[in-house]
């Protein structure tokens, strides 16, 4: 854990120079607008440790699995989001003397992310080793008005002398990622220019073929004057330039603002890159620094509108949370269906930057009730984009006849992830999937979506369970033998209860959703049914009733909680308080086969269910699930306290709810696990995000119906947060008194606050005391 | 599978030339002394497909892990027995033409192994590019008696042409191995010398610092004529040779012999390796080839007369046989208890050459009736020296108190294996060590042994299993989970019936062992126990017959089988003659969750135990295993179908013991895997042996007394086996009417033969007609 990022509300602050956390600054303050990222590398030289980051959305190199042991069924590469040309750059000299924060005394520094505003600032105090002090002040955004565009300014002004400021912005596409599996690089290069005004650089990736065109263009004043004097033109492999140079008299300020412009393949015809790149590039130099900077926070403050989470008398929780919805947002738009939410983000390259089940578990409620509907079904339409491949993927593990495994990992519907007891067996993420169709009928009832795309994948999901399942006459039910539930810390277990229940629900949720297809657009049904030979071999819906009746579901005699997995009970079951301190986490301090044959639990698992399916089960059976189980939860997964607090909050343990809350809300903050270097946790973010709202919030959709309970920590003055919901908008007060639902929008709204129903008036408020939890703080 | 070599009773016969199988030949062929060993590489340039390979025993490299994903506990590295200087090497040009088989017409080509001498040579007539035609003869060996030479006869004759023969003998340490993990070379040169008469490279492993010296010399001759040309030196980084060059006519054979040393540091001190080299390449010199040879052949017919396995009417299976004997016992001689029995052997690079639970199951069983006592009893000394480490390998495990866990893959103790499945899981390896301890007992009771080092041995395992297993309230027993049996198509199982049994069985025969000890040397014993701090924390003998007494052994009372483990029952049980041809083997054809989750069994595991333990069940109780888990049985290791003859014979189904036997007698000369060209199955050779012995001869040693129950395949006229036990020496014909024990030592016998006692006098032969098996062909 580190303690260095300075409180504030709306701001991230670094506020002295620590060569020894840079690579995690780098990330912490790392900026995107969804269609590419970068993190807070230096615009100058820099020699010391860092990792340089620039990310774009979508595109991705396949890097050749590497592994200890192959496996037949192993994916033959690795889907990266890759490092991409370095449009940053700008290169900095005083008096012919290279700026480099590594060899210069630094009297002042300053790092600051404003969230509100979306913008990246620095301002130092340098002192150079010839003598000479400089002050620079440099500010970049990547702009969510101008979606194609980065934008720089960078200041410096000489304070003890008067000589020659020299900058050089350039592009540089010879870049690597650190994480690649066999040292090579990516890139090519495809076209070049450069002259005095504009710096143009094409890669096109190896293998992929994704091409990028990436433009810079740039102005230089002193004092806010106009200046243009004669460049220089760098112009060699992967590498485009301008050097320009302007006399600075003590206490003048010369500024250089870039212009870039990135341009991939995904949007632009191939043969327009080059063309398109430049003209960007040139139509943000037209608009300006200043009105583009002014746009680009208009729309953050906008976004902050519709999502924010305000919270008084506790500023470390407000950082937090608004740190977390601030990186949700710029991870991810929702403007095109091909792109998806790595765990990293644009922050780093670890996992790759593709898709896990994060997306439907956690991140997808996130933009449910904080963005227009569109955003999470864009979500959706993703993985209607990777059915086939779903059914390609089950097909190389022996399934047949339009069975669809979604992949663990990946970035175009191809598996790419190479553990066996996770690749082959951590199946639940399949149910995930069709839980987030659900989730998002509920939430916007959206009929043409699910005849349309949503009930194709359902029954692709539910010919999966069905061939996974398999009839046992000892067990006297169906059983499904060697998956990893959730808890990764269990492998290859049998009648995970988990996988077998989200199993069941998904045949049942397909049988209603072909059946609610079927009376509101028939046609779309009986075209779709045709398209995926429904009832080809056997009646279909009648097999899938006799598993979902018959899937075996074990409930504990002894503890009357449902068992984890077959076998669970027979383990040794203690806390996790009976771990000693210095073993933990227990995944970097025991072997695999310890943590395997122990009890402790990573992430919820059962409780995960208990959470999915909470209707289903009375307050007793989730409170005998949670007592039984949290004790024995580790919780090193970022994913895992989330689910929890949500529970406990629901359970009347407020005190667990918040302590819970507290473990993710400043997780990346202050790298509580010690690799935040590597990139944020950007899907876990969404998990703080519902520890507040469906946690302390306790908002629900059931049926349609959005429904809250709120409570607040004792530690909190009062907080807020925002739900979207049904064209209506939100605000959610809650203080230690009461409960306020202050209606932002003009559409009407019918909700249940506290078990009773309610209406809130456009535009008018609605106040009602804080009630006790259901059950109270028994346990 | 493959058919060209031709079948010979006593040699491996390539009878022309064919490219695309050369690294199949190169395997087949290979030839060692224990010490060192070589694969079948030309001796000239060969610029088409080789695996070019030179091991010497005990020299390894940590070639640093690499994982796709890492697992805490996992080993740094994975020992590699490496490819070393190539010292067969001769460079051989025709009127400055250079040798290349690759770019020659070959008129006639034969590759011949000699198993009964023990010598390799190649004969061809080659058509070089300019038409020259010439003969060659090439004869080496690496000498069983010289341990530290190996000689080549190479001889040229020009059959159209007089003109110029120039050899080059070199050294050459500028090697690689394929089998890399990062590409690395591994030697460093570290002394080179080169003049007229001999050449000479040391060479030191990187991290390891393992020396070895090499020196070699040369003599030419021309139709047996001493010649003396002039040589020019070669003496360059990890290269050293001389340059010969003499005149041949037509029809005469120029002749080089080259004369090479080995010396390694694990024989002799640093600083007196190179000289030790050229001093042994000077004896050797001196000694000359054809006393050489003499004396090497003469010792390989003397290490028949104690191993050869004769079977008359089936030439096929009789090279089958010897070409297993022969390679176990160039692999490994007993002489140096730092060296072990690596699954390829000097054969080739998988696997790394390092010991794996084949040693102690299936190789000891070999040399125990085959070699003196002591090749035995230094495999067993072998793993006491590597006791201490694999008390820290369990430690690295959560373990305490001196509990030992043998490695899954070791060189020199430490473990090298990274699956976690295998690695942590795949425990039962510690059993068959201590099984290997009693099985030598019951041999030789070696009562030294068994106090010396035996129980020290035993006491550490048992301790591992002592704290592996558990109480369980809930099954009234110990259980142990997450555990890997020899069937690796089932991972992380619960309760595994082979793990937990041979468990049970060390415990017991630990505590029978101490009170042999207690009874025998009671000093010793007080030592040890003193030394072990036995009875530290509790009585621990007390708690050893506990377990024994209250493990989980589950008899299914449907089937009335062991259960191979917890929920084997709950799968579909199916015979795998219902796999699909196309889908086999199946873990080349099925993802590894699909294999988990069926029935299938990759070798004995159930089956493993009742084999070893077979004194402990009645033939009905034993029948009912093998009918029930055999034909779910796949046999994908080479491990597996012996176990299955041997138990089959036993059971009386003939026919099925011979087609188990078939499977493995050939499975390398044969390429039935199709990968013979990585290396030949050592290991697994000993197991088609035990077929023979244990299977059709039906020997088995209980109590310290040898018994025989032989049969003989219809297919055969008669077959022979030699047993050495107690220091006599066995000859045991079986033909289609009657068996003869033939002694052919001076040391009585007495045996069972039939369930009857008799007694072979010292160079008697007894005669006694072959017996119906005890229980008919009923199933």
């Amino acid at each position: 854990m580190k303690d260095y990022i300075q409180h504030h509300e709306w701001r991230i602050i670094e506020p002295k120079f620590d060569p020894s956390v840079n690579r995690i600054s780098e990330s912490l303050f790392s900026i995107g607008n969804g269609k590419f990222g970068q993190r807070a590398n230096f615009e100058e030289d820099y020699s010391g440790d860092s990792l340089r980051g620039s990310y774009v959305a979508g595109v991705y190199y396949p890097d050749p699995t590497r592994v200890g042991w192959w496996k037949n069924g192993y994916p033959d590469y690795f889907a990266k989001v890759i490092n991409s040309t370095n449009w940053i750059g700008i290169r900095v000299a005083v008096d012919g003397e290279n700026l480099d924060l590594a060899r210069c005394q630094l009297e002042s520094f300053e790092r600051v992310l404003d969230m509100q505003d979306g913008v990246l600032s620095r301002r130092f105090i340098a002192q150079l080793p010839s003598g000479k002090r400089i002050q620079v002040e440099a500010t970049r955004f990547t702009s969510i008005v101008d979606t194609d565009n980065g934008a720089i300014r960078y200041a410096v002004t000489p304070l003890n002398f008067e000589g020659e400021i020299r900058f050089t912005p350039y592009l540089d596409l010879d870049v690597v990622n650190a994480d690649s599996n066999y040292d090579e690089k990516f890139w090519l290069e495809t076209a070049r220019h450069a002259d005095p005004q504009v710096a143009y650089l094409c890669g096109e990736t190896k293998k992929t073929g994704f091409r990028l065109g990436v433009a810079a263009r740039f102005n230089l004043t002193l004092d806010g004057e106009s200046k243009t004097p004669a460049a220089t033109v760098h112009d060699r492999d992967c590498f485009v330039g301008q050097e320009v140079a302007i006399q600075a008299k003590q206490g003048q300020t010369a500024t250089l603002y870039k212009y870039a412009a990135l341009i991939s393949c995904l949007n632009v015809a191939e043969g327009q890159i080059d063309a398109a790149a430049c003209d960007s590039a040139a139509a943000a130099q037209a608009k300006g620094f200043d009105r583009m900077l002014a746009e680009h926070t208009a729309a953050w403050h906008a976004k902050w509108q519709q999502a924010d989470i305000r919270i008084e008398g506790d500023v470390a929780a407000q950082q937090g949370i608004r740190f977390n919805i601030f990186h949700m947002n710029q991870t991810y738009t929702g403007e095109d269906a091909r792109l998806n939410i790595g765990p990293k983000g644009f922050t780093g390259e670890k996992y790759g930057g593709v898709t896990y089940w994060d997306t439907e578990a956690y991140c997808l409620p996130f933009y449910l009730k904080t963005a227009d509907p569109q955003v999470a079904r864009q979500l959706l339409i993703y993985r209607h984009n990777h059915l086939e491949n779903a059914i390609k993927n089950a097909e190389k593990l022996g399934f047949s006849d339009g069975a669809a495994l979604y992949p663990m990992v990946t970035i175009n519907g191809e598996e790419c992830h190479n553990e066996w007891e996770i690749t082959f067996e951590e199946i639940h993420r399949n149910g995930a999937i069709a839980f987030a169709i659900y989730n998002y009928l509920n939430h916007t009832g959206d009929a043409d979506y699910l005849a349309d795309y949503g009930l194709e994948v359902l029954i692709g999901i539910s010919r999966f369970w069905r061939q996974r399942v398999q009839w046992s006459e000892r067990r006297g039910g169906y059983v499904m033998l060697g998956v990893t539930g959730p808890n990764e810390y269990s492998n290859n277990v049998n009648n995970n209860w988990y996988t077998n229940k989200i199993a069941q629900w998904t045949l049942a949720y397909t049988a209603e959703a072909l059946a609610k297809v079927e009376a509101e657009a028939p046609e779309k049904l009986a075209a779709l049914l045709e398209k995926v030979k429904f009832n080809g071999k056997e009646d279909e819906l009648a097999i899938w009733a006799q598993i979902r009746e018959h899937i075996l579901l074990p409930v504990d005699d002894q503890t009357g909680v449902f068992v984890q997995y077959d076998g669970f009970m027979d383990k040794e079951l203690k806390p996790m308080s009976e771990i000693p301190a210095a073993e933990y986490p227990i995944h970097q301090h025991w072997s695999w086969d310890r943590i395997l044959r122990s009890c402790y639990i990573k992430q919820a698992d059962v409780l995960q269910g208990v959470y999915l399916f909470e209707e289903e089960f009375d307050l007793d059976t989730i409170r005998r699930n949670y007592d039984f189980y949290e004790p024995m939860t580790v919780h090193e997964s970022s994913l895992s306290p989330c689910i929890h607090a949500i529970l406990a909050a629901k359970l009347g343990y407020e005190d667990r709810a918040y302590k819970f809350y507290l473990r993710t809300s400043r997780l990346d903050l202050d790298d509580y696990n010690n690799d935040t270097e590597d990139g944020l946790h950007i899907t876990s973010m969404a998990g703080t995000w519902m520890a507040v709202v469906e946690g302390f919030g306790g908002a629900r959709v059931h049926d349609g119906v959005l429904s809250l309970r709120p409570f607040i920590p004792d530690q909190w003055r009062s907080y807020a947060f925002k739900i979207t919901f049904k064209g209506a908008l939100l605000n959610v007060v809650v203080n230690q008194e009461d409960v306020q639902i202050e209606n932002q929008s003009d559409t009407a709204i019918e909700l249940q606050l506290f078990d009773r129903s309610c209406r809130v008036e456009p535009r008018a408020t609605l106040v009602h005391p804080v009630e006790a939890p259901a059950l109270g703080q028994a346990s």
